[in-house]
């Protein structure tokens, strides 16, 4: 397509996507709207304004650096010294919160602990409510799998429809299957478990199960921030393999081409970073290239956010 | 790996690769060492400050906005309306610092240019000569050719040793094709000139040249600022090809194991952005995963930082 041309609907839609998923912005007039906070003299996460002025209030857990016209952080008080004891602390002080009624995101509180670190490749500093993760903006991992395969020589995807009674985003497609990385999974372990849990993929198929990277981005909500990475799989079956939900988050599975999948990204059918992960899979495929997707390079550059070195160093470049 | 597990080798390498890719910071202090450089009110570079002290001598064809203290900017003057006045400005003034030999980097001259302009999907603004995009810090866009076959099951790259009179990175190793995209000339286009003229690629063998998405990253060095985005592309070729140079850019071609070319990268061997598109390879074949590499996703964010973002709109998130 040559420049200047008039965007295609996948173009424009793709545009929106990732524009979607990285509807938060830290330049200009909202860095005021976030307060960084800190575990042990490292950044994990963002506050947003409207969740400070609720954590402030349990001085005994958090303490405050600077004034909050100045660019105060939050940060868990260093008396706490221990994974555990940071854990205990703040899930204390979201009990109270929870309790209270104050957050609308904590009434889909899932009872599983998600990991609070500056990089995914440190350890771990602290563990924290997964229904919480929004209000401290720490970084959230998960994985996804493209489960795939080759119908008469025609690639053919596996989309999963969420079920109606999720929590989140229920009723919209998604992948063969995706979840969170609960705090002491692996990512790889993770990944089989959700193939097992969302699609009954026998032992014997996880050979053809490929990690592929992953894509981030950070977007925010009425719930709050939410910086994520999630792992990308790609898994090749065979094309006599049918997914069966085993635990109830799905309500079917359908072999859609890739055609149909593009039309269903642009309707606007999937879960946005779930879409993300098939733009992914299409731009690694060679079925998204410069000849037919003008903005490749932005689009790719969105889906990569680089979230891990801003938590560590506060910038970007 | 176990965080906070001694680092190895390959990783290691890894880190310094993508921390040597992306040299230029423009965070803290460093701001005060560039100026915006900008085309008909958009931003298409950065122009160092021991550069930009030699532009201003032609106010003629710049044009400065601000003061150097507030950080002023730096524009072509509204007088030249269309690419073809642009470029014939900003080559008086090559051609003039070139004559009068200020800049190392033009004694590079390769009378070869490159389009300059906001982002990659918008139209060409310019064209300036390719040896001086350091000065001006404007985006380069290239090609680069993944040649890969398979021998007795096991995945084999082939490798281009540089030609010792190359003029940049004289005799490291490359990817099997790779080359910067000329003013005019199309992505695959560019992939398949670079095919035939560096490894004489048949065009029988086309088909299986797949296009894979991009690496972007951003460094400084003595010849000025460097924000490159390089399309990849893999390709699969049969296991009776042997690539054979036929523009003298290439002293030899090499069919190395992953591992080795593994070694080659921690030995520094390679030309770093080619072992970037390397790594990308790695990565998507599934070669580097969370399993062995515990920076994935850092590596994967600094080697996609967001140019066309940053170009278009000042920031990045």
């Amino acid at each position: 397509m040559a420049a200047g041309a008039v965007l295609g609907k996948f173009s424009r839609a793709l545009l929106k996507l990732t524009d979607t998923c990285n509807s938060f912005t830290v330049s200009g007039s909202s860095q005021s709207e976030y307060h960084p906070f800190c575990v042990g003299g490292s950044q994990v996460g963002l506050i947003p304004r409207n969740v400070w002025k609720h954590l402030i209030d349990y001085p005994d857990v958090f303490t405050v650096s600077g004034s909050e016209e100045s660019g105060s952080s939050l940060a868990i008080k260093d008396i706490y010294k221990t994974v555990n004891e940071r854990t205990d602390a703040v899930a204390t002080v979201l009990a109270d919160l929870r309790q209270k009624d104050v957050f609308v995101c904590l009434k889909g509180w899932r009872d599983e602990l998600y990991d609070v670190r500056t990089t995914f490749a440190e350890a771990p500093l602290l563990a924290i409510e997964r229904s919480s993760t929004g209000l401290f903006g720490t970084v959230q991992y998960g994985v996804h799998i493209n489960g795939y395969c080759r119908k008469n020589d025609q690639l053919m995807m596996w989309i999963a429809r969420r079920s109606k009674t999720k929590q989140t985003y229920p009723g919209l497609l998604d992948n063969m299957c995706a979840g969170g990385l609960s705090s002491g999974l692996g990512v790889r372990e993770c990944a089989i478990k959700e193939c097992e849990e969302e699609a009954s993929v026998p032992m014997e198929l996880f050979s053809g199960l490929n990690q592929t990277g992953c894509i981030s981005y950070i977007y925010e909500d009425e719930r709050g921030f939410f910086p994520e990475c999630e792992y990308t799989f790609d898994m090749l079956l065979p094309d006599t393999f049918t997914p069966v939900n085993s635990d109830g988050e799905v309500s079917h599975f359908e072999l859609m081409s890739m055609e149909k999948v593009k039309e269903m990204i642009i309707g606007e059918e999937f879960k946005p970073n779930s879409a993300l992960v098939i733009v992914d899979f299409l731009i690694r495929h060679g079925l998204i290239t410069t000849d037919n997707e003008p903005n490749l390079c932005h689009l790719i550059e969105m889906m990569h956010v680089p979230l891990q070195k801003f938590y560590k160093t506060g910038s970007v470049f």
